[in-house]
């Protein structure tokens, strides 16, 4: 939707330099912006940009109002970012849903809602499920059992829950995700048939996100949970029994195995991996990559791994690695174990 | 299905201590368990749960019958895992699938199948494929042209076999994974056209587990092979031609490029990696997010990688292990290369 | 399509020594190849093979065609894996596909596309869709609203392709790959609402290839590119505004954090991942599974991690990496900070 300037100085509250009736039609950085697009400028790291910035106009913060270069129409603001959500949100409102089922969608029966959904082109919706009022569940995803979504929630194309899963309000399941599955069936011991059945349930708490093409395996007695706010990014594994403390977020490709419980206020880094039945407490920031081997009791960064070098010398070090021991035996004095 | 503890003590040949007709209507933790629930008691390290167990029974090992603490009604058993399994065998029984096809389902032509089957909503089965007795393929699920499965398979929600994938008897393939695809067309030399067709199919024997949003590549020229009772856990990626040996299980994230082959009864650890070309001999473990770049020839377990640090420690150490090879040089009085 | 011999040598134009009118069903390696199929010998490693060789033919190079031992019909050519190409693409032609929109197939108002295309079963097509000659959208895959794709392009089963996604000519998308998705939601600051919209576009070039499972996210103001030619194996993750330079290659499981940029002819090896907000120039080859933690601007090769070891010693050498910066001042003589 397009807006002029004028009009974007209105929406953000801002102080209009220059021309008010220039159209601006979208948003784009200050060194690739064309003439109807609006621009911003909130750092001195990309003032570089703004003499030869060919944007409509420039939203910016005060520091920068005076200075010479760059396009003449000007919305100064105090929090430039805070502005550009407000316009952003003007100029590319979100597509409505289309309310209602699809014909070819499929609902089981039993199944209730509130107010009004959507469920796009082959969806399957199953029987006794509950769905708060609002909720979209996109083409060809599946809405398992006795489901209960909260309202507002968004179950992206393709995206499984399955029966069982309880979900709280305002979570937003991305593509091809599967929540709630039954996990891995395999026993120590080699004999599947020792294997208990796994009853417990996956329970996603409000304002949870669940990424792309992620996974989070059912409890076997206990269930699987995740509390509000949790954010996990794409391609996340997630075992059985987990349990996952409000506000933490985990980045691409980490892995939980079964029966870890990882605190609130947590951020794991991607393809970080935790192993099974340890406890991370709050405030705790693993790096990339890192594997957490045992429980962890003080909130802090941690991290394992090693730098990245080049091939040549990283062989030579990684060698001696493996004689690392031996070395620090020749070092300390004291003799082989 | 609830139960009296008199019909679970008769159901696990136990030994009833307290009242019958206390009714059961799930399991769960001694330590979370209400009146109306049964908890089990097979370990020590659990004791200190039982004096404040609201369990309305409680199932376990004869050196605990004779604690005062605790709930009133106790079911003896020698053995409280396996009685557990029958318990819950019996209290959640497994859903019985909708057997025939879905109206929604689409199966092609010269497709034969033994006994009943289930075929959810939307589920595509290609033609001239041939399903043993029992198999269910969930909704959503696609069966290429000319798949075999065995008996008593499940193809879970989303889940692809792709053409040519032939599959043993009671074999679990969990919602969208993707089994038997041609794989990535890179080919070093950069030119995709000096690729061979991959007309190698994928094989599954018996009690094959492959896990959610697992990817299972088909060979080129020979097959790519999971013998029986091998375990895939969750986002695992299997390349072209790989060989799995029977009893192997693989946790989530892992990852096995082209042409590897892995021996039988090996546990290879979440998000651990194994690289093309190379063997590993059976009975080989590889702990979480080791590398195995070169072939092992002895049985038992491997690791790589670094252990977990708080970060201001590992940065030292990790700045320490650049300089490795110079400073063994120092030590073991050679010069440098 | 079987040929005999006789036909593969005119095709190949190759010299045939032996029966012309051996009937060959198929291609199969040297050592397990039968009387109905063509193996071959492009090497000498394989040479103990071909005395003990069961095949009814071998194409061969002509450093070979002398050997006595082995199946009398030989083909000589001077390439023989240009040779085994050719054959192979005559012996297992792909079949084509089935041009047409299936009846359960479904395609939004306004979507135009140019000569033939195949739409497969419950396959969805959004509105206001392009769609280039000759493309294939396999069953169950969804093309959202606005996508654009060139020329002989294959969506395959269950692939997702958002809203606004730009594709070349001649792309790949495997199964369950999802394309353009508008990714992860968190912030730091924990406040979701303080998150731009995400408008920018997943762009891909021509000759790109999106492995099973593989995700890759829209970006928030600008685009997320691949150039031409980008190879992405299979369960990999791009964060959004990712860029990656034409011709480069990126192994299964490999990771991309938001805002990277990865230059032209790089090979990121499987498992590897690069952090976010930096750059890798060209021509950069990053081993399995290293962390990519800054910017790269050399061409070569790098690597991070540790060789694999038995476990037993590992543990030895692991706990003495946390002691190495104390190590080393030790042998520096330098006092601790």
């Amino acid at each position: 939707m397009p807006l002029t300037a004028g009009a974007v100085a209105r929406l953000v509250h801002g102080e209009l330099i220059g021309r008010g009736d220039v159209e601006l039609v979208g948003v784009a950085p200050l060194d690739r912006a064309g003439p109807g697009e609006l621009a911003f400028l909130a750092s001195s790291r990309h003032l570089s940009y703004l003499r030869g910035s060919g944007a409509g106009a420039v939203l910016m913060t005060p520091e920068f109002r005076a200075l010479a270069a760059g396009p003449a129409t000007r919305i100064v603001v105090p929090d430039a970012h805070r502005a550009l959500r407000a316009v952003m949100a003007a100029m590319y409102p979100e597509p409505s849903p289309v309310w209602g089922l699809h014909p070819s969608a499929r609902v089981g029966r039993g199944t209730r809602w509130e107010g009004r959904i959507a469920v796009g082109p082959q969806a399957t919706i199953g029987a006794g499920v509950l769905l708060g009022a609002d909720c979209v569940v996109a083409g060809g995803a599946v809405v398992g059992d006795g489901v209960r979504l909260g309202s507002r929630c968004r179950v992206s194309e393709h995206a499984v829950l399955h029966a069982g899963t309880a979900v709280g309000d305002r979570v937003v399941i991305h593509a091809g995700a599967r929540v709630g599955g039954e996990g891995f069936r395999f026993t120590p011991s080699g004999n599947g048939s020792e294997r208990l059945p796994h009853v417990g349930r996956c329970v996603l708490g409000d304002d949870v996100e669940v990424g792309a093409n992620t996974t989070i395996d059912r409890g076997a007695i206990e269930d699987t949970v995740l509390e509000a706010d949790v954010h996990l990014d794409n391609q996340i594994q997630i075992g059985h029994n987990v349990f996952i403390g409000a506000h933490t977020a985990m980045a691409g490709c980490a892995a939980v195995a079964g029966s870890a419980r990882i605190g609130r206020y947590c951020l794991i880094g991607g393809g970080a991996g935790v192993l099974g039945h340890l406890e991370i407490c709050d405030r705790v920031v693993i790096t990339a990559m890192s594997l957490v081997s045992s429980t962890i009791r003080e909130p802090g960064e941690y991290s394992s791994g090693t730098g990245l070098m080049d091939n040549r010398s990283w062989r030579r070090n990684a060698a001696r690695f493996k004689q690392l021991d031996a070395l620090a035996r020749r070092i300390t004095g004291r003799p082989d174990t």
